[in-house]
């Protein structure tokens, strides 16, 4: 039998209150166990104040079988949160002999000097307490009261991210083993939110299967999580499910789990053998950037131009000036010879071109803000196939969707001549 | 005498603490209502779970002097909000009049029925409560419990944004009129943190004046808050702060309040009548795109290459074969090449160039990940000028820090030649 296990999650720090930084780590942390069958019931966020800290961390105590406390583990002054959770718990603080040791050994063979308060605060940790980090590069400590583990954690949230997944998860999953979940994520783009619903309608109402829909611009998230069966009860409902999903959605699921769009269409050029170029108007930069931003994007991005100007339109691309006069820069006629010129100017065999008005100004009756044509030209291939796109939204959301679906027009001429 | 304010935010959602969701909500209220002088000493985020909403609200009207109650009051199953907080309370539910009135000559004159539970559920507010939006475009009502306001507020973040301006905060400054507070925001570049710290000593410990640094890369914001005094001596005293911190950091003060160093470049480049050309290598699109996000960008900004191959170096810009052959393409020669090429062969009045490692992988003893060098050039000018940057940290960080670099550089070009 499992029992159902709750958490509280105590966020610390006055920039969080003050509405200075978001609280990304209590997100975070709620993400991941929330996927491995733990929830929240309640997530907190409290300013550095040690008679608040302690009573946060009572009434957690009470409500809670597990508690993640981050923030406030430093060692400068507005550094509280040791202190404050040992007077709560009546405890005193100690330094903890063999994190201090290792401390002053480390920091003694780059030339520093434990004793420094900076330092040597850093070992001292509320009586009993268990540091995560044994070799102190990170802050952090489990801290077990009347049976209920206490884990405190750095607030910064790389720091966090690693101690949670090394250390917090495995130890409450042998503490508190929760009931068989499946859970798949998809990715999918070009179909809105009410298809999909749609064409998976043949799913909802099943029991034990819960579908979420999340959608991001042109891409939608589809979550799909088995609960409340055995281990094998929830892999049959899954296998049926998932072949039910990838039979209705077919090439519009770009990707799962991890996956992003960048990255997939980054695989795919790979795999290909395949340089994309690029030749960017209205998104100035951003699919260049979207796509370097993945390591390794060298092997397969040749590079790009952001031809912002018209003038470079012709100087850098070959434009003919008679397209930029007679048609204007948001036009079919216009993206095509982008595609092309990008090609033949800046070699690769794959070329995208996108050219529209973003807005907030610019647009006219004829051709509104949210204008946008897509070309894709391939070496050796036929003439450039263009898109016309009418988008709705600020200039960062139509910039966003462009990005979204000339990556997906990428993809998807990659998977058509797989 | 004023008396010290302190606030409650409780977010309500399960999106929320299963991670899925972003609560922005609460931060921007706590933002909004900090720089008024209000504090929230507790954020919570709870599930929909109307026992856990009914206890969280007793136990913030325990504490806290008025309670802002985000979402849950939509018209679906899944929004428990009244009724919670109504039982919690001990108060009834029932159809506001007016409220119900007015929706249902709204929604009849667009030809759809009040007498839907979708719609007349939306009129039922626990008893006493008063509707925030009378016309029912938005959920939303003030309930009042022994003196303390509870303000109930769409989870929308739009919607709750529209309703806190304009009939929270004037209700709360009514109620709980705060003592003057004078803020300020200065955005620094180029100054290590405790270089600013250390400049700006003579303030640290004046009563009533607190100072917040807050690095992002090589930028550094730092708060000037006055707070204490009467609204005179607040004035005096930031006015002897603010020319201190002026004098102090000089021109490594980019910008103030809600400017951003793309937007202050563009804005240079305009005043100055120059037109920006790019080269970029390690970033990849990040500094055209974080330039192209700026509306009107194209008055200033004619485009750039994203030359991420070596031959595209050479294609487009023109680097000599030479120097990437004999010093690389990561180096104080290409970096210069690449900034006169741009001018050369893009036009423009002023270049900038970058070329690097971003990692995580390329690097060597020699050039290790983080080398980046970054050359600007003028037309007309003298030869172009190199900088060799060391950064640390992951790709992303590193292409940050690249792109700040080179904005303030142009930035620090522009307003020498002013």
């Amino acid at each position: 039998m499992y029992k159902n296990v709750a958490g509280e999650i105590i966020a610390i720090g006055d920039e969080l209150t003050c509405g200075r930084v978001a609280n990304t780590t209590s997100r975070l942390a709620a993400r991941k166990l929330f996927l491995l069958g733990y929830d929240f019931a309640v997530m907190q966020c409290i300013g550095d104040d040690p008679a608040l800290i302690g009573r946060t961390l009572r009434g957690a105590l009470e409500h809670a079988d597990f508690v993640l406390v981050t923030g406030g583990l430093g060692s400068t002054d507005d550094d509280l949160t040791t202190a404050a959770a040992a007077d709560a718990l009546g405890l005193g603080t100690k330094s903890h002999p063999v994190l201090a040791m290792r401390l002053r050994e480390r920091l003694a063979a780059e030339g520093r000097d434990f004793d420094l308060p900076l330092f040597s605060r850093f070992a001292v940790l509320p009586e009993g307490a268990e540091p995560l980090d044994m070799e102190g590069r990170m802050a952090g400590y489990l801290l077990e009261h009347r049976g209920k583990p206490i884990w405190f954690l750095p607030g910064v949230p790389s720091q966090m991210a690693v101690l949670l997944e090394d250390r917090v998860i495995p130890e409450l999953q042998g503490r508190f083993p929760q009931p068989p979940l499946r859970q798949h994520l998809y990715h999918s783009c070009g179909l809105p939110e009410l298809d999909i619903n749609a064409r998976l309608k043949a799913l909802a109402g099943r029991p034990g299967l819960h579908l979420g829909y999340y959608p991001i611009g042109f891409n939608v998230d589809v979550s799909l999580t088995l609960r409340g069966g055995s281990a094998a009860a929830n892999e049959a409902l899954f296998q049926e499910a998932d072949s039910l999903i990838r039979a209705r959605l077919g090439a519009h699921i770009f990707g799962e789990s991890d996956d992003s769009l960048p990255e997939v269409v980054g695989r795919l050029l790979e795999r290909h053998g395949k340089r994309l170029v690029l030749a960017e108007s209205c998104t100035g930069g951003l699919l260049a950037s979207s796509l370097t931003a993945i390591p390794g994007s060298s092997r397969w991005f040749e590079g790009g131009a952001v031809v912002y100007s018209n003038r470079l339109k012709e100087r850098v691309l070959g434009v003919p000036k008679d397209i930029l006069d007679h048609f204007g820069a948001v036009s079919r006629e216009c993206a095509a010879a982008m595609a092309t010129g990008a090609l033949a100017r800046l070699g690769g065999d794959i070329a995208v071109a996108v050219t529209g008005i973003a807005g907030p100004t610019g647009g006219s009756a004829e051709k509104p803000v949210g204008t946008v044509y897509l070309a894709l030209a391939a070496k050796n291939g036929s003439g450039p196939q263009v898109q016309l796109l009418h988008l709705h939204g600020a200039r960062a959301e139509i910039q966003q969707q462009t990005m979204q679906r000339a990556l997906d027009t990428v993809r998807r001429a990659l998977i058509s001549t797989a």
